[in-house]
């Protein structure tokens, strides 16, 4: 079960990757279920996570960190508050309370919706997006279009996770991916 | 409509309070919103809120935050990593992929339910809630009651805002609660 990649890279990522659990068959049959929240529960595994992003961003002039709604919100925070930067929350529909601009995408059945706060990035900002998993990367590259539609520059997108058998990168239209480990079995 | 309390006891808490913008009319028509977002879009303002929090529960040897969905997810973790205890996401139903326990409460039209995961608290361990907001409680008792039902001790509930009109104070069955701000005017 454990096929991640690259264990040896840094030494704390294997102690990351031993803390998240894969729930079969959640939320539907069939899909093996990434759970960070069993990474959570260890404060040591928790700050290398956030200390290799903040790492990673720290000195790049970035003023925007957007998390997606939900988990996104738990990694995005602190990765803000080390790089001092501010924290944009990009929810599902009618969550945000203040004017949005929205952005739709399309999941395996049916569609979603992002909402992001019209005024919360300006023209010329520089954001890294924020979540816990890429799959197929349609939740990421909404995420993308708000973002530039208000004429800010996604300098990156980060994530604990990444699926590569769902070929989630290839869909960022180019856009840098970085994530801490890879799952192989999907 | 600037009806804080308490805005000359630290300077910081002052800078906190302009951050938080009123939005009049959501999700209903006579409720004026609390809107945190706005304080997360100022890097000194969030940092300031998160360091209040654990200036004051550093070394209370406290070793669960845990989180109300979705906007505890955004104040609980920066608290954690800082005084080094887990985070425990409490979560709408069927988010959480383990096995879960469940706890409903009443809202002013119907019921709601938080979930948390079954292993993610022990018995005798020390936690503190947080929330954005306390209106009328009922989410922080649903919260405590999962926390004391496994064993844990609350020791505090923690909320940016409180809406002292609404008296959530008086429901906590005399469980400490803390909060930087005051909104006078509901």
């Amino acid at each position: 079960m454990s096929a991640y990649r690259d264990e040896d890279e840094d030494p704390r990522l294997h102690g990351i990757k031993t803390k998240i659990r894969v729930v079969p068959h959640f939320p539907k049959s069939g899909i093996m279920f990434q759970d960070i929240t069993t990474l959570l529960l260890d404060p040591k595994a928790f700050k290398d996570t956030i200390d290799l992003f903040v790492e990673r961003y720290k000195g790049k002039n970035i003023n925007v960190v957007a998390g997606i709604e939900a988990r996104g919100f738990i990694f995005g925070p602190p990765i803000a508050l080390a790089i001092g930067a501010k924290f944009v929350p990009l929810r599902k529909p009618k969550k945000l309370p203040g004017k949005v601009i929205s952005q739709e995408y399309i999941l395996e059945y049916g569609r979603d919706c992002l909402e992001m706060h019209v005024g919360a990035v300006e023209a010329g900002e520089r954001a890294l997006v924020v979540d816990d998993l890429i799959a197929t990367g349609g939740t990421l590259c909404a995420a993308m279009d708000l973002l530039e539609r208000v004429g800010a520059e996604v300098v990156e997108c980060a994530c604990v996770i990444e699926l590569p058998e769902l070929k989630g990168r290839e869909r960022l239209n180019g856009k840098p991916l970085y994530v801490l480990v890879e799952y192989l079995e999907v």
